[in-house]
């Protein structure tokens, strides 16, 4: 099998379940670590799977860039070429496209853009999108979807939507007659007939009757998993919890649902409550680059003065490496003097902090 | 005892032995690796320990200027602040003093210098380097020396000699008076009477006979350890290895040698075998920055195109975890995307390299 998801327990409209992929089992709901450039920032993969990380993420629009599809492909796909067993997830490059801003034109046929690091032109379609995710060979590929921005009008939103219908119809259409290219087709400890699978995105901004449309048209063309996109993209936090709620109501119990791009710890373990299974963000790595580490406590900005001789634990409560052996005051050293390891330690604080917020919500699930 | 040395195995001028510190044992011949700011920039504690490093370098200059001698002293020592509970040398701050060129002004009395970080007026004297040394509390310490330039004329060379020999007498002065203020004195597994150690340091630039001079001066005021300073300021390498020669028939057999600011890995093994058992050198962990990885072949450049499809790993006959894990593909791609674990990956590998030699050398030498 290349997907297979169960729900083991259920509390409310949360669930807890397991989602089985090509590179091993992932238990839901979970949070997806970000690894823009095949790398979670500063992490090493040994530190990533001590860390407990089952799944994580990267970004198509940032590979294709570099080193380029078929560099990852020759070696192997993603897993090969950064040495990763567990399973990956790729979006599809349509959200990174998207916040170009300036730099892109959208027609039905796909999206001209410029390369934020070159200023040179390309251009992303569903086929391409497909051809270049077949090419990473990520566990779960993303539908090529456009992410209406935020505010927008009710013409805007159809006509986004609608967009994004015909263009999930034409990734589904390309990835299923590629979808055996996969690059780890024969790699060792990978089931022989095992393959991607290609997740659908539902979108139609904050309006709760087309995310209704949306989910159903979605689920019309068929895909092993739902994810909701087009939040996060600067609405109030209420409006994003609204519209969560009413589009989970109209997503298949039986299939796994991804939250893309979402958010503060607390936000996951709200959203996991309401019912979501998967969720990405890159908060807790880029926060831990600014110096700021979640807490049980809540949040802390390790720069300020204060922290200067303060002897004690980040956050006594926690179990991580860092808390058990480092004090404040030496993280807000190391911060303070620009050092490496400062920004090793905290994204090490963070996601430890994000993964077991997970692994608390997924046993109070558990506990019915 | 504060400091212990005995030698176990000789084999020519080469001798394998071992290092009793307050904080554990170290097998000599060793390499140090350099914690400028109380980090090895970019490796974690614990993977310093995985590495096998006992014993590391802390700069006092960069330590007296961030996070400053009182801060690090009241969180106890170099050995609290940075949760290290392995041994610990720091230079006396006279190199990098020295380094600053125009920001600085030698007296008789010490050195005044100018912060490199904001141009702030300060002055090290034997006295106050002595208790910046006491205050970060390493379990060696270097007295605070000139290290002469290079070249140097015969009259300056004297003068400089002249210098580093009074200010080794005051600094050892100073240091038997206070070396009780060691800010680890109760701490949990030192034992009791334990307490810091002074090494003092060889100087008289590229001439013999003041080399000879120094050491014979420099034993006479007494020291548990010798260094040889004031090489590596830029003279042909055939040249240092002549001085160290020549300077390491005039030291004691039965007290550790310790040479500073050297080298590559083939030097390191070199000395080593030619008498030398302490070492450092920012050359593993600044190189590593920079891309330049050392192997059992020979030094490779990660930056270069050629490595952008290699699935090789870096070093074949490397056991590190980064070249058990990951291709030259994946390192060269991390690098050429200013990727942070590029600096994690890079730094782990080289440091371990430099481990490995000494390793390598020691199980030589012991075997005779």
């Amino acid at each position: 099998m290349s997907l297979q998801f169960q729900i083991e327990a259920t509390r409310g409209a949360g669930r807890a379940g397991k989602l089985w992929t090509p590179h091993g089992a992932v238990e839901t709901p979970v949070f997806m670590p970000v690894g823009t450039l095949a790398s979670v920032k500063g992490i090493s993969q040994d530190l990533l799977e001590e860390l407990g990380v089952n799944i994580l993420l990267g970004n198509t629009y940032h590979l294709y860039l570099r080193p380029g599809v078929e560099q990852v492909r020759k070696l192997g796909g993603l897993h090969g070429f950064m040495a990763w067993k567990r399973a990956i997830l790729t979006d599809s490059g349509g959200f990174q496209v998207f916040s170009l801003n300036e730099l892109r034109k959208i027609t039905e046929e796909g999206v001209t853009f410029r390369s934020h690091l070159d200023g040179s032109a390309h251009f992303f379609s569903p086929e391409s999108a497909m051809e270049a995710q077949i090419g990473l060979g990520a566990d779960i590929i993303m539908a090529f979807d456009e992410c209406t921005e935020y505010p927008a009008d009710a013409t805007r939103l159809r006509e986004s939507m609608e967009l994004t219908l015909r263009w999930a119809e034409r990734s589904k259409r390309h990835f299923e007659a590629h979808k055996h290219e996969v690059p780890w087709k024969s790699a060792p400890g990978v089931e022989a007939e095992s393959t991607q699978s290609l997740f659908g995105i539902v979108q139609g901004g904050m309006d709760a009757a087309l995310r209704k449309e949306s989910a159903e048209r979605t689920i019309e063309i068929g895909f092993p998993g739902y994810a909701i996109g087009g939040l996060s993209v600067g609405e109030p936090r209420h409006l994003t919890q609204e519209i969560v709620e009413a589009t989970i109501a109209h997503l298949p119990a039986d299939k796994p649902r991804y939250l893309m791009g979402v958010g503060t710890p607390e936000e996951i373990a709200t959203f996991s409550r309401m019912g979501i299974d998967m969720m990405d963000c890159v908060l807790p790595t880029r926060a831990a680059r600014h110096g700021l580490l979640f807490t049980s406590e809540g949040k802390i900005s390790i720069k300020q003065a204060r922290y200067a001789g303060d002897e004690g634990p980040l956050d006594p409560r926690c179990g991580c490496k860092v808390c058990r052996r480092y004090s404040r005051a030496y993280l807000r050293h190391l911060y303070a003097a620009n050092e490496v390891l400062a920004q090793v330690l905290n994204t090490t604080h963070n996601l430890y902090h994000y993964l077991d917020t997970m692994r608390a919500v997924r046993h109070s699930i558990a506990l019915g």
